[in-house]
């Protein structure tokens, strides 16, 4: 099944208890694409980078039947760069640095081999640039799932609501979640957002796992309790990207399938944060995947 | 399987966004024990209360199956009492009031016919107290499973470590465990306690659910997420008089039992935190309570 992700290919310099890393490779869309790419090819792309965007980097994506044709390469532009920096619990950070670049005008660009896509991934970015995306597709996906992030509740409220309403599936955090309904109750506040539009809402709460709601059914998936999380950069992005890899491949979007695919999501989580960035998500097997959610299921199983 | 529940019988005055009481019963031991008498009779309690506690509320105990043979009264002196204050998340309190009163210097007798107990919860209690209970057991019980506070780890550092060793069981929350083994991966945290002495370590994360520990198993019980939660007060103690009360009643302390246990515990303190206090414990009905458990094995299955 197709599968067409946007979002951002960007570089983050991260700092964290357990070292720093100068610009290496990050951005929704990098581990959207990867994490999905484990269980469905080709993953179509549509994102933009600048000149200092490395080729190495590009073939990596390649390497993992990633289709970069939709990869604008604005060559005398800087790719968006964001560094931050995470305390100590890792469940906080502060940003040090957000540069746009070419993010700013971000015209999503869908080549014509893309059309007819079957699963739209629509990553954390403007919720206009990400409803320019819907429009422009010739037949509507048979499944759209969108991230975003508390940023747009901020800046861009109204544009935000319009786009909801046109998504199959909404994954936020619970924060965000909070924020966007207004409801400190997660329950309540699922029940809000399906309100509007959505059929499905997932909402991550980090190391306390991924709820996801229906307007008639709910499934708490829990996070695998690790010994350490080295970077918890693009964990849900990754989360996200499991997901809809895992229902591309299997087809129908039920919530039976939607229970697994929110699993798998969390398996994928769980292999990013145990390195910088896009590390870990490089260079997996499908028997390390398939062990780790074995381990899912005993974790909650009684 | 007989049962003796040690801990505090108290009154409370809570505050939370939706209302607020005067004096009503609470305490450790008044939680416990009813918790456990969904699962098992006689529950025995020992306990101390002063002249003002209500002959009505220890027939209350009595009609679940509570034996109040230990319940020490104290004439002229005041119960125990504690006022709090929730905030809105509900996740944070602040103590307004704390008289300990006939707690100060509680010496926790046990009738001869508590003797030969099979199964021990040691409630928040000092732990020199709780270890003077152990002491004075003729047979050491079958399990023992106590639960404890940050406060203890503050002024009986010490003493908590010794009444810990002889345990079987601890329960403690999430912030709990980090501080008494100073690692902040609960992963970790449980590791280091495991190492002081207990088979088991479960950690409660509130709405997060919680964790069970061996030293080569891990158990993740979601907490089912509600509507709204009314009162959390003495939900960590409706969860583990559920837990002891489960294993109680099915005899053996596998892992297996020790997992529905827990998630039987998580079922109690769903209803705990539906009205004030031990409200919601008085009159259930084994049915709900099955209902209950099906929708913890329903939100986790996929």
């Amino acid at each position: 099944m197709s599968l067409l992700v946007v979002g951002s290919v960007a570089f983050d310099a991260l700092e964290t208890p357990f070292g720093k890393t100068d610009k290496i490779v990050g951005g929704s869309a990098s581990f959207i694409s990867l994490s999905s790419s484990y269980f469905v090819k080709p993953v179509n792309i549509v994102a933009v980078v600048g000149g200092d965007f490395q080729k190495s980097d590009i073939e990596k994506f390649q390497e993992h039947g990633i289709d970069t044709t939709g990869l604008q390469i604005r060559e005398n532009e800087k790719s968006f760069f964001w560094s931050g920096r995470y305390f100590n619990d890792m469940n906080s950070r502060e940003t040090l640095v957000t540069e746009l670049n070419v993010l700013e005008d971000f015209d999503p660009i869908i080549p014509d081999s893309y059309q007819n896509c079957e699963y739209l991934m629509l990553g954390n970015l403007a919720p206009q640039v990400q409803r320019t995306v819907i429009e422009r597709l010739q037949n509507r996906p048979k499944l759209i799932v969108m991230d975003t992030m508390n940023f747009w509740m901020d800046v861009a409220y109204k544009e935000l609501l319009k786009t909801i309403a046109l998504v199959d599936v909404i994954s936020i955090n619970d924060e965000e979640a909070r924020q966007l309904s207004k409801e400190y109750s997660l329950v309540k506040a699922a029940k809000k957002i399906l309100a509007m539009g959505p059929k499905y809402v997932i909402i991550k709460k980090g190391e306390h796992g991924a709820l996801l709601f229906s307007n008639d059914d709910m499934f708490y998936a829990p996070a695998l309790p690790l010994d350490e999380v080295f970077d918890p950069t693009g964990a849900g992005d990754t989360f996200v990207g499991g997901f809809i890899g895992y229902l591309a491949k299997y087809g129908e979007a039920t919530f039976y399938n939607m229970k697994n695919a929110v699993i798998h999501g969390s398996a994928m989580a769980s292999f990013c944060v145990e390195k910088f960035g896009t590390e870990r998500l490089l260079n997996l097997s499908d028997r390390e995947i398939e062990k780790r959610v074995q381990q899912f299921s005993r974790l909650v199983q009684f």
